[in-house]
């Protein structure tokens, strides 16, 4: 358990297109059409505690995993990634799945920009960030700057995780194509999202309707054998 | 304040080169000859939790400041960066300063090796990592393995931050040349140490000895203007 009388809680929340776990890129930057804020609250919506963050284009978010009940101590210790068809255990130190024993979160999201608000009578902060792997609501912990020089060795292997996932085709049906809801913004999030196909690998059921929420739209797909057919959008 | 019931707590503490906070390098992987050992505690030891950790060369850290106070809750929400002499500040989340609202410290180490000792009959794991920031004894919360496509982006930028920092030469006093404990790896600890100038930007005092404690010695140094003077290894 962790119990820290010193420390000051959720610095802030993220507000993000991903209503739900499920369709989620499974790391940060792999959709950058995937935008959102940062809100801090109060006392750390203060510029003050920003000021300089202009100089950095990318940041690091420590949050905290909310949706899930974290793994519990002396329960199992190997996760399966889906990276690896989602049939072979990995420990959970060596893999980033969501089960583990602190519920801790790392992300690397692109600053787009900081935006400036009266409340109050007090200028205050939000950032606007891309590249989001966060379930809307995510509680912040902390934020760093991204240092290439250190962040980025030049002489790393990461095994099975060392290329980008690869990437399925999307289609969309013809009768969405004048869809109101669907503009060029929403089309790329989804594109960016299920072009990971969040399906399970050991699913291979090509006439299985799935649902992803985002933007408040349930947005429904089929995983055909050589792409992912948006179907339908719906207002949950 | 933090209470997570749910959360494991740390899961395995550092051993370090580092016995201080002064001459600590200010960021992961700028002292390479910074070797140590994550040691897990049960059940975080067990094997199984780290199962395929080895086809990772780097690794995060996701730990706690235990040798500080965090910055409370409406305090001052800004630091004075080493980098930018000490004197200017910049907002506490566009720095990676210790002083922060959460006490959570995150670094990049690299995988060295994985080690297996037999506890109680039982097959127990340490990691060998080097490029250490960490002072001796640092709880350790999650390690997260380094995923080069989702860490390094290729279009980051970093302002003030964005080269290493720079070094200055260390030499050794001539009556330190044959001292017993100056073996090759601890020569170069104190080089790597030493080169990054742990000493407060705003002492411009070349005749004011410096100490650093670095494994189990008091390492005795003078801040030249052109160098770094390595004159004395006492013990504490």
């Amino acid at each position: 358990m962790l119990n820290w009388p010193e420390a000051a809680g959720p610095i802030g929340y993220i507000h993000s297109p991903f209503d739900e776990l499920f369709g989620i890129p499974r790391q940060s930057g792999l959709a950058a059409a995937a935008q959102g804020y940062l809100e801090p609250i109060a006392p750390w919506d203060d510029p003050a505690a920003w000021q300089g963050i202009e100089a950095f284009s990318h940041l690091w978010l420590i949050w905290q995993f909310h949706a899930k009940a974290p793994m519990q101590a002396g329960k199992s210790k190997q996760v399966r990634p889906p990276r690896l068809g989602g049939n072979q255990r990995v420990g959970v130190f060596a893999s980033r799945a969501p089960i583990r024993p602190n519920p801790i979160g790392l992300s690397l999201v692109r600053l787009e920009g900081v935006q400036y608000h009266q409340t109050g009578g007090a200028k205050r902060v939000k950032l606007k960030l891309s590249g989001l792997d966060l379930r809307d609501g995510t509680p912040v912990l902390d934020v760093k700057p991204y240092i290439p020089y250190a962040d980025c060795p030049a002489d790393s292997e990461a095994g099975w995780a060392a290329q980008p996932p690869e990437r399925m085709p999307v289609v969309f049906a013809a009768a969405l194509e004048q869809h109101p809801a669907l503009d060029e913004a929403f089309k790329a999030l989804i594109v960016q999202t299920l072009s990971l196909n969040p399906t399970p690998a050991y699913h291979q059921d090509t006439e299985r309707r799935y649902g992803v929420c985002l933007q408040g739209w349930d947005v429904q797909f089929y995983c055909r054998a050589d792409c992912i057919e948006v179907t339908g959008l719906v207002q949950p």
